[in-house]
């Protein structure tokens, strides 16, 4: 069916018409609607992670440059949406997609995001959005009062007032933690009687004003890439975002951060902030925050901690512990659309000083003016939707008990499924889960002796052999489209921090199974030998090195 | 009601089924959907602006920093959100809310976003998005046809190329203009033999390197505020946003350009960037592109034009002229949640060159490897939702040639609300509409005329008066909900550059009718009669210059 054969008439009465509101529930948008819900909903039932069809020929359906001239019925644009970019969508929510940081949402989100559609509110200003301001205010406090846990009176006082800001709601982590950064690097080289400050005067004349040969943001070296990209945005550059050394679990090492804030300060290069990763993105480790923290407050460093992943944890009175010490963070991104299961579009920054971001405050006459309660004045962003209205609705629909409860379960699965890898002899567990991350490979029995008995030259050799294995079973387990877990590449001390490419699974989705985890593992054994080269090369390494009578390397 | 008062049991049965689809069109959700919707509609329907409640009570609603620890019913919660948060929310859809650039929104958005937040794909890698990544290429694609014209072996060539970015879609305008200015940067300071280039480098050191003292954007004075903001974060400094001369319709004057980007770089201060304004902010107006981009071209700057709001414009081929030149900026924002009837959070920056953005470029192990079409490896955002399908939907069902309708009637309608305006004897209108905003103001006929005969001294203090009354009336008639005009300040060459509080209306709503207009004026005057003592105070000085037998200042 080509939807381009029926054209709508334009008219200004049509146009009109489709700005007015549909009246009764015989309207031909509310059949629609309820015909597109039905597909969602077999869309979203679906045990599939996506259906096969390559990159190069979806683009042939999005191949013109050309906005149509005719206009299209709703209809059937609906089905058109529905063949060309419904069913070669990601099912990212499927209970077996568990290769990234998706998840199945909570359903009653379908309906309330309605709400925040048809208001439309720009939550810039009051004049714009009214009750979401107080409403986005408080979901900010929330946060902060889950994180630094002050007392009432403290949230009384600044929750809602005009000058004052204890976060602020973004639209994801990456801007969450270039605010918490802009704020930092503002606060570092503030106004003086004879300096204007670097909003002002800018980073050239602000390293010469207070002496500095550069600026520094230290973290580990399993940081998000964002950071990179804030390093640059916020004039630092790239080479100042510096890594310090991490131990067997991918968390920083507190020694070797305090040797590289020294040794920085010996070169003149300010360390202004220094990040902690609550749940690497990779890994989902988590740093020695209040190691760090005391570190920070020796040397007057901002302390900012990237829990976007891992911040949801401290909803569970059985693991929050794992985050101790955040509460002495300066400022800690969180991301909601990743385990408090929001839509993708919801991130928060949040600083423990209510008065940290007047460092970026901004004001324009026609609105944010001096005194007004906009949100506007203390973001980043600029026109922004009524995003924070949802995770309102989901802390009182699903409740901190529920979301503590939702997060014990999602540690236990990984815990479940790290023992599941152990008990095989034919897959290795590289990373243990802290949270609900995990890192694996697939290794045939005799090449994981292989690996242990070889010299570094034939451990490199036979780890490189493994690598090419552990791409392919990915790359191939995404295509057939039963299950999907995503790849990424870690250097482990077990193996003298060879590049090891590994397989990463997130266990969020509360709809994933023991069972449905049993499969992938089986699914990936049988995918092993649809490469029989691959195999057969690893064998050869690892019998050359194991002591093994005859390799049987005949293939058929 | 309070909701509070049935809860829902926190068992791990009940949060699964929180995750699971509902079956048939009799759940509970299918019932609450159907409520809701009905409930938005008649919100939708109602022809006030707001309703009147002050802030400081609406806050009372939302003052526990408490995260529940009660789960609430879903039934409970959406009647809690329908009387504390949407009956207290703005109705940005009005036809008589004509002070900001919000407007009714195609109804056919209310079932489509459904795709959206059902789906959740997360843009910034092809694992989780699929077919909305080249969805979102071909949107920036259309609209980058729709600026610059190229020929379709160009786009065939680059629009879905891996290396390469037509541009990216962002939260809103301010992330826009910060993406652009951000590559204008790195661009303007990049490696050399013996230089890593700012993005490594950081600013400090690309500034030594190249020998300048300082860097500068160029813009008119009446740039968005999001510039100031832009010229912060990117570590130039505030100060390093150079404003320059309008003429009396607010537009840059070329000649005042020129010597402005003369000026720094005699002081070795690079302008690496002239942004100029397609539609301003308060008035409306386009600066002179085309002699811009000249004086650009000449000076090697990189021209950026933001037309967030008048982008759209380009749609119509009646008056797509006004912005003859944009073709030749280096780079455009357009806000596709503005005059393209998009909900909120759906910017686009688009370059001209496809490479342009390779200056910003960033890649990750995990994601965004080197030759994905990773859309994350160009954004200044993460993880991002597939807003670019409303878009897409939107220029299918509405067409160019719909658009074009939409713009011609927005801009039609502002010119019969000025005629209207200078019909009468007792509004003035200050800046004239180009596109659909214009600015105007309340005074009485005999202060009209005081104003042209008074000394400076006299003029000062009239203007000030009727600025207070112009304050008072915006204010009131926001308060009373029936309609909503902005306000803002401007400083008129018709009255000597005096600080000049006007309303500032935006025509865009496809439901504001001529009938809504006159009402707006009608309710102004007679709230100007409910402040006797402001009206009092002008005529008393009104009268002391404009020579009238007896003043008549006897109030009743």
């Amino acid at each position: 069916m080509t939807a381009k054969n029926k054209t709508a008439d334009v008219t200004f009465e049509n146009l009109l018409r489709i700005f007015t509101i549909p009246e009764g529930p015989d309207s031909t948008l509310t059949r629609i609607e309820a015909e597109l819900s039905r597909n969602l909903n077999l869309f979203l039932g679906e045990h599939i992670v996506a259906e096969e069809k390559p990159l190069i020929d979806i683009e042939k359906d999005f191949a013109s440059a050309h906005i149509p001239e005719q206009a299209q019925f709703v209809s059937e644009h609906t089905e058109h949406l529905l063949d060309t970019l419904v069913a070669h969508s990601v099912h990212t929510s499927a209970p077996s997609f568990v290769g990234h940081m998706t998840s199945a949402l909570p359903y009653f989100l379908m309906p309330l995001s309605k709400i925040m559609i048809a208001l439309n509110q720009n939550l810039v200003k009051i004049e714009t959005s009214k009750a979401f301001t107080p409403l986005e205010r408080q979901v900010l406090g929330m946060i902060h009062h889950l994180i630094y846990g002050e007392e009432d009176a403290f949230y009384a006082r600044w929750m809602h007032s005009a000058a004052h800001s204890l976060g602020a709601f973004c639209s994801g982590g990456t801007i969450a933690n270039i605010t918490a950064l802009w704020v930092a690097r503002n606060n570092a080289l503030r106004a003086t009687a004879d300096f204007g400050g670097v909003e002002k005067e800018g980073l050239f004349k602000a390293l010469k004003y207070y002496g500095y040969e550069g600026l520094a943001i230290v973290v580990s070296e399993r940081g998000h890439y964002s950071l990179k990209k804030a390093a640059d945005v916020l004039g630092i550059g790239q080479d100042g975002l510096v890594s310090v050394a991490t131990d067997e679990h991918n968390r920083i090492e507190p020694q070797a951060l305090e040797k590289t804030l020294k040794d920085l300060k010996a070169q003149r290069i300010l360390p202004f902030a220094v990040v902690g990763v609550a749940g690497t993105t990779e890994t989902g480790n988590i740093d020695p925050l209040k190691a760090m923290a005391t570190i920070c407050r020796h040397h007057h460093c901002h302390f900012h901690v990237d829990a976007a992943w891992g911040g949801a944890t401290l909803m569970s009175q059985q693991h929050r512990y794992l985050l101790d010490g955040i509460e002495l963070a300066d400022s800690v991104t969180i991301d909601a659309h990743k385990q408090l299961y929001i839509p993708m579009g919801a991130g928060m920054v949040l600083f423990k000083d209510p008065s940290a971001m007047q460092s970026i405050e901004h004001h324009a006459q026609y609105i944010l003016r001096q005194g007004s309660k906009d949100l506007g004045s203390h973001t980043l962003e600029g026109s922004r939707s009524g995003m924070a209205m949802l995770v309102y609705s989901s802390l009182h629909i699903i409740s901190r008990a529920g979301y503590g409860m939702l997060i014990d379960q999602s540690i236990a699965k990984a815990r479940y499924f790290a023992d599941l890898i152990n008990a095989t002899d034919d897959f290795e567990l590289v990373s243990e889960p802290e949270l609900c991350l995990l890192t694996y490979r697939y290794i045939p029995a005799v090449a994981l002796k292989a690996l242990e008995l070889a010299t570094p030259e034939q451990q490199l050799a036979l780890n490189n052999a493994i690598n090419e294995l552990t791409k392919f079973i990915q790359k191939h387990q995404r295509e057939t489209g039963r299950s999907f877990v995503s790849r990424t590449q870690l250097t482990p001390a077990r193996w003298r921090h060879l590049k090891t490419i590994v397989f990463r699974v997130v266990l969020a989705n509360p709809l994933t199974t023991n069972t449905i985890l049993q499969g992938i593992l089986q699914e990936q054994r049988e995918i092993a030998r649809l490469a029989p080269q691959l195999m057969t090369n690893i064998e050869n390494i690892a019998y050359s090195i194991v002591p093994v009578p005859a390799p049987k390397v005949t293939q058929e």
